[in-house]
C-alpha cells in the first residue's frame, strides 16, 4: 500500500540544551524511517544550522510550506507553536514528538515514537483541526506587525507597571473598555495555555469560539468572555501607558496609545495529526492532573 | 400595515406579592393596545387564577402553544424562564416586560411599555434565538423526569452537605470523574445565572456551546469547560449521597446513586423579541455594572 | 529517660470499610509499643466496639480526657476532625497515624509508625497548635446546637436548591448581607479544607485569623474575607429557605429564617504532634502538587 | 480646649490635571480653618512647586516629619500611598480628603471637609492604625532599593512577556518555587487594591497578616497564601527574565537573575484618621458596591 505522503518536512528544537546528542540520534532514526517507506525529507534550515546537520541541505520555510505534505516536528510545545505559525499558509499538517513532558499538542513521547511514527506515515492518524488567529495593527505604522496564533494574541502592560486600559468591540460594536493588567484572545487550543493560569475556561477544539480573558481586572465583576469565532475583534489601547502586543507569547511589537489590535480566526487551520486512538480528554486529564483521585481533602469524605 | 402577530398569549407572574393592583393595571393597558391593532389575547389560566381576572377567559398551555404567535411575559426573569420551558415545543416568541430591576432576559421596563411595546407587534424588534436544553433521567423509574431548561440543569449536594460525585460523559466517551458541591450545565443564557456565580466564563447567546461549571470542586485544577453544543451530554451520579438535579434552578428531582441526567441541545429554541435598537453589551454592562468606570483601587491609577 | 506521657488514649476509624484486619494488626503493634514504653492505653469504647477488639475495656470519652495525656488516632484527616471536637474540652495532643493517603493532618503514614512514633513517644516531636472555633445557634431552641470545629462551621442551602440568604455581623457592627449558595467561617487549618474548593486563601497555622468564604456568591464583587480571630461573629439566616449548618461538615442541623449561627474562637485549642522536622510548607506542596515543576503549559516556556 | 495637634503638614496632589484652582481654593480653606485653630500650617515644598503657591514657603519631607504632628492630605489614595510612604519613619497620622472619587484610606470628600475636617483637628477622630512593608534588594548593588510599602510590594514580568520564576522563603525555609506573571506581598491595606484584583482576599486592617497572591500563576492549584506579619520573607528571582519590583506599584527598580527581595512589617504604622463613625465595612460595602442588593441574576429568585 503506498503511504498517503510523499516529502515530509523536519523540524527541531533550535535551542537544545545540552540535548542535542539525542536529537541528532532521534533525526537519524527519522530519516531512515522515511527513507524506508520511500519518502523524501526535506530538513528546515535553522534545524540543520542548530543542530549542526552538515551532511543535509536545509530548506526554506517557504520551500517546505509549497513541498511537504506532512511535518515531523521535534520539540515541546512552543516549538510546534512556531512551526505552526510558520507554516500557517500552507496547510502542512504537523505531527509533534515531544522531547521532554508530554505538552498539550506535541503528544507523542521520543521513546514512543519508533512504534507509533510509522502506522502514522502509514495513515492511520486522527486529524485535529486547530482554529488559528490571524492578528495585525492599526494604525500600520512602523510597528506594524501581521501574523498568526495558534494559542493566542495577548496585550500586557510594560514596566511601567499596572493597568492597562484598553477598548474592545466586535464587528464595530462597543463590548466594553476595561483596564487590567492585560487581556488574552485565546483559540480553543490556548485556552489551555495562558488563558488558564488567568482563570479562563477550557473550550473544547470543536467548538467554534474564542475566549476573551482579562488578566487581573481591576473591576471585579469582569469574567472571561466566550464569542463565535466569526467575529472581528479590535481591541484598542485607550491610554498612553507602555503596553506590548504578544502573538503566542513569542513575537511581539510595543503598542501606543491609540494603535489598535485587530483580531479575527484566520481562514487556515493548524491540523494535528495524533496516533489512532487520541483522545483530548485524556490529554486534559493527564496535563491538569485530573486522574488523582485525590480523596484528600480532611473533612471532605 | 397588517401586524405581523395575530394572537398573543399574555401572561404575568403567578405570586405578584403586594404588587397585584399595578400588574392588574399593566394588563388592562395591554388589553386596551391588543384590541386596537385587531389582535386577540390569550391569557394564561394561571394568570387568570392568580390575579382574579375575573372576566377574562383563561387559556391552558396547550391551547396558548397552538394559537398564539407571540407572548407578553410580565414579570421577571424568573418568569420569563418558567414560560419559555413551557411553550418550549410551540415556538412562540416571547416578550418579557419587567417589573421591578431590569433582568438579562426581561429587558423593557414596566414604565417603557407604552411607548416600546406597540412599535414591536408592529413588526420593529430585534429577535434573539437562544439555546434551551432538553434533558431526562436515566433509569425512567419513579423519579423519572424529563424537561427543558434555558439556563442550566444543574445538580447540587442535598442536606448531608459536602461533595457529590459524578462522571461526565460526552458522547459517549469520559471527560472526567469530579467530586464537587454541585455541577452546573448552562447554555448561554444560563452562562450569566448561576454559572456565574460559580466563576463560569459569560458565552455569547450566538455561540453554539454550553458550558458545565463545577460548583467548589475538590480538585483544584478543574475548570469550567466550553463544549459545541451538538453534543451528547451524560452525567452519572457515582456515590450513594443525597443530591438533586435541577431545570432551570425550578423544577427538581432527587437523585440516587447510579442515575444518569443526560442532556443535549433541544431543537426547539426560545426566541426572545426585544425593541429595536437592542444590544447583548449594552444589557451586559449595565447588569454587571460595567459602567461604573472606577478608576478608585487606590494605587492603580 | 522517662517518656513525657504516662498514658495514651487509641482511637480508629469506625468504619474501616474492609480495613478490619490491618487495623487491628496495627493497634496490636501500638498496644505492644506502649507496653514496652510503661505507658497505660485507654481504648476508645467506639473504636472496641467497631473493630470487635473483644479483649480491650472501652474508655468513654469522659475518661479519656480526664485521664490521657496523649491520643494516638488511626484514620484518616475526616477521622482526626472527629476526635480532636470530642476532646476539644480536654487539651489532649493527637498524633495522628494514616491509613489511607497523608493527609493534611494526619501525616505519619501507617508504614512510617514503627520507627516514627516511638521517638515521638519519648518527647522527640514538633507541637502545632491549631484553632478551633466554638459556635452555638440562636435561638436556642429544639434545634439548638453547640460545639466545636477545627476546619469551618459552614450554612449552606438545602434541596429547594440555589441561593442562602444571610447577614453577617462582626463584634454587633453589620459586614454585609449576602446571597450566596452558602457561607464557610474557617480556621487555618480548614482553610485547606472546603474553603479552598470555594476559592478562599490559604491561611497558615500561625496566623491568628479565620476566613469568611461565600460559595457562589450572587454579587460578583464578594470575595473571601479575613478576619482577626478574637472577633465574635454572627450569621443571621434573612430569608425563610431550608437550610444547613455544618460543624466540620459532619454535624449538622437545620436552619430556619431569623435563626442566627454565633461563632467565635475557642479558648481551647487542637495540638497536633508531629514527628521532629515536620514541616507544614512541605506538606502543602506535596498535598496541593506544587511539587511537580511541570514547565508544561504549552508556549509559556 | 485646646486642639490635640499644634502644627499641620499640608500635602496636595502635584499632578492636578486641570483641577488647579480647586485645589487651590480648597488649601486656602485649610490655612483659614488652621489660623482660626491657632495651628501652624507647614506645606510640603513639592506641592507649592506643582500649584505654584507663591507665597507660601515650602517645607522639605525631613522638616515636616520632624515638626508637623499632622499631616493633612488633598488627592487620591495614590497621592495618600507615597506620602505614606514619605513620613513613614516619622509616625505623622494622616488625614486624606479625596478630590476626586471617595478611595479606600481617602474617606472625605471635598464637600464634607468644611464640617468634617475642623471637628478632627478638635480630637474627635477614629485612628486606624495599618502595617506597612519595608523591603530592600539583595545584594546590594548598583539597583539597591530600600523602601516602604503602603499596600505592596509586587515582583512583575517585563516587555519579554510572560512568566517570572521566583523561589519563595519564609523565615528561612522554603514556601515554594513558582512560576506566574508576577507576585504581589500586600498589606490589609493593599489586599483591596492591586491583589483583589488578582483574586486575592480581603484582610481586615486589624488582622496581623500578610497575604502573598501570585498573578496568573503556572500551577493551577497556587492560591493566595497569609501569613502572619511577623516573618520575614525573601522572594528570589531564579531566572534569568526581565522582571521588576515595585512599591505600591509607584517606584520600581529592575530585577536580575539571583536578586532577592526581602521584605518584612516595618516597626513603623501609617495611622490614618477618620472622621468619628468611620466603618471599616461601610467603606468596603461602598467601594465594592455590595450595598446594590441586585436580586437580579435570573432564575436565582
Amino acid at each position: 500500500m503506498a503511504v498517503p505522503f510523499q516529502t515530509a518536512a523536519i523540524f527541531a528544537k533550535t535551542r537544545p540544551e545540552g540535548h542535542q546528542a539525542a536529537l541528532v540520534q532521534a533525526l537519524e532514526a527519522i530519516f531512515a524511517m522515511l527513507a524506508r517507506l520511500g519518502m523524501r525529507a526535506l530538513v528546515d534550515a535553522r534545524t540543520c544550522a542548530a543542530l549542526a546537520l552538515g551532511g543535509q541541505p536545509g530548506y526554506s520555510l517557504e520551500e517546505i510550506g509549497e513541498q511537504a505534505d506532512v511535518a515531523i516536528v521535534l520539540g515541546g510545545d512552543g516549538t510546534m507553536l512556531g512551526i505552526a505559525r510558520d507554516l500557517a499558509a500552507h496547510d502542512v499538517p504537523l505531527i509533534g514528538i515531544n522531547f521532554g513532558r508530554l505538552g498539550f499538542i506535541t503528544d507523542i513521547a521520543l521513546h514512543q515514537m519508533p512504534e507509533v511514527l510509522e502506522p502514522m506515515l502509514h495513515g492511520r492518524f486522527e486529524t485535529d483541526r486547530r482554529t488559528l488567529l490571524e492578528g495585525d495593527l492599526q494604525p500600520a505604522g512602523a510597528a506594524a506587525l501581521r501574523g498568526h496564533a495558534l494559542n493566542d494574541i495577548v496585550i500586557s502592560h510594560g514596566v511601567t507597571g499596572g493597568l492597562v486600559e484598553f477598548a474592545v468591540r466586535i464587528d464595530g460594536a462597543t463590548m466594553y473598555t476595561q483596564r487590567a493588567d492585560g487581556l488574552i484572545l485565546a483559540t480553543p487550543t490556548g485556552s489551555t495555555a495562558y488563558a488558564l493560569s488567568a482563570s479562563g475556561p477550557i473550550l473544547h477544539p470543536s467548538l467554534n469560539g474564542l475566549v476573551l480573558v482579562p488578566v487581573a481586572p481591576h473591576t471585579l465583576s469582569n469574567r472571561p468572555i466566550a464569542l463565535p469565532d466569526n467575529v472581528e475583534l479590535e481591541i484598542e489601547l485607550t491610554e498612553a501607558r507602555d503596553a506590548t502586543v504578544y502573538f503566542d507569547m513569542q513575537s511581539f511589537a510595543p503598542l501606543a496609545a491609540g494603535d489598535i489590535v485587530r483580531a479575527r480566526r484566520s481562514r487556515h487551520v493548524a491540523t494535528l495529526l495524533h496516533p489512532a486512538g487520541y483522545s483530548y480528554f485524556a490529554t486534559l486529564r493527564q496535563k491538569l492532573h485530573w486522574n488523582v483521585m485525590s480523596g484528600d481533602q480532611h473533612g471532605r469524605g
